[in-house]
């Protein structure tokens, strides 16, 4: 396989410790595990769903419903203001403790976030994390109405850089987002940082690594 | 509200019961509930991925790879007999108890099924359960090649009955189902069996119901 030319990163999960919300569901939960695990979970599903329904909303409107929902179905209560603190925690997420280095690194070639994200939260948290400068593309699904796994989203990649999606690597923590991303035709390394089974869906990533410092040494190897 | 013309049920989860599979599972496990939910999870989320990365294969063959992944998971061994037996026992799903005897009262008007299954599925279901005849109409997704909530798939039930949405009740268990057929332009019920949460999709169902009996007293009221 060819050497990439350019190395796009999802965002949630794979850069972004979305977990990280935790601290801030403490305040309406002793279990704020179980609410941040729901949480993502029918975040997740609602991009899904509305794509298939054809009834597009931003990701922060989605993550904002799914969070409603969690609260809902854990009997948990909470206020307006808590409900806004618990949103707010996605605009200042931390990165997973290897990245910066990680993308510093691998910077020789150009690269790029394509994420579910709205462009607003997107930036928050490439400024909150420090990671401004560091992409030459940050990439919303919002530009195209829909989210991934449609090939449209990663088709704004290629776009982006000028490049056939084979010369990309596009990296991403989630199974179903690899799945996609491989479907679409993009070189793919499948960043497992928990130990997870592969999803069964035709396809596999071209690499796995557990970190995404680990990177280099698998694409030489 | 005008009075439906025609009734048409989803099939999985609201006529038949599909961790009925439970049984088959206690060959490879000591929990088969666990299985059976993480299959039924991974059966759906994966129509719904395939559907997005326009990638359609039947319903037969996405369940299996969902259960080849729950196995995998859970760190289950199943030969391929054991697996052929759990595949095996979808053609022969129970219905809920109340079931024959609600749609034989509502059988004054004509009712369809509108499932994900494949057409042979939903063949052997029908027949298995005693509900052969029942139906003027077993409409598989398998026409159009792509999975619920797609409008794509809804349309098959005016088009089959020849009536507006807005004239037919559909029927479903799942929330995120009852979703996209209030999206489309049925009217909805939302047969609610264990008391969930409705999905914070933007739409609501019509109707809510327990249990598929209780429907003409719900329409009537």
């Amino acid at each position: 396989m060819a050497a990439p030319r350019a190395f796009v990163f999802d965002a949630y999960g794979t850069l972004f410790d979305v977990h990280s919300v935790v601290e801030a569901g403490r305040a309406i939960t002793a279990d704020p595990q179980g609410l941040s695990a729901l949480w993502r979970q029918k975040q997740i599903e609602y991009t899904w769903l509305r794509a298939l329904m054809g009834r597009y909303e931003d990701f922060w409107a989605v993550t904002e419903a799914a969070l409603r929902f969690a609260v809902r179905r854990l009997g948990l209560t909470a206020g307006e203001d808590e409900i806004r603190a618990l949103m707010e925690a996605y605009l200042s997420l931390r990165t997973f403790p290897e990245v910066t280095a990680a993308l510093a690194r691998l910077g020789g070639a150009p690269l790029g976030m394509l994420s579910n994200g709205s462009p607003r939260m997107l930036e928050a948290a490439v400024r909150s994390s420090g990671l401004v400068g560091v992409f030459q593309h940050v990439l919303s699904v919002d530009a195209v109405g829909t989210y991934k796994p449609s090939p449209e989203v990663y088709a704004l990649g290629p776009r982006a850089f000028g490049l056939p999606a084979a010369d990309i690597l596009f990296v991403s923590s989630n199974a179903w987002d690899v799945a996609g991303a491989k479907a679409f035709g993009f070189q793919v390394c499948w960043c497992n940082r928990f130990g997870a089974e592969m999803d069964s869906l035709g396809v596999l990533p071209d690499y796995e690594v557990e970190r995404l410092d680990r990177i280099p040494e698998r694409l030489a190897r």
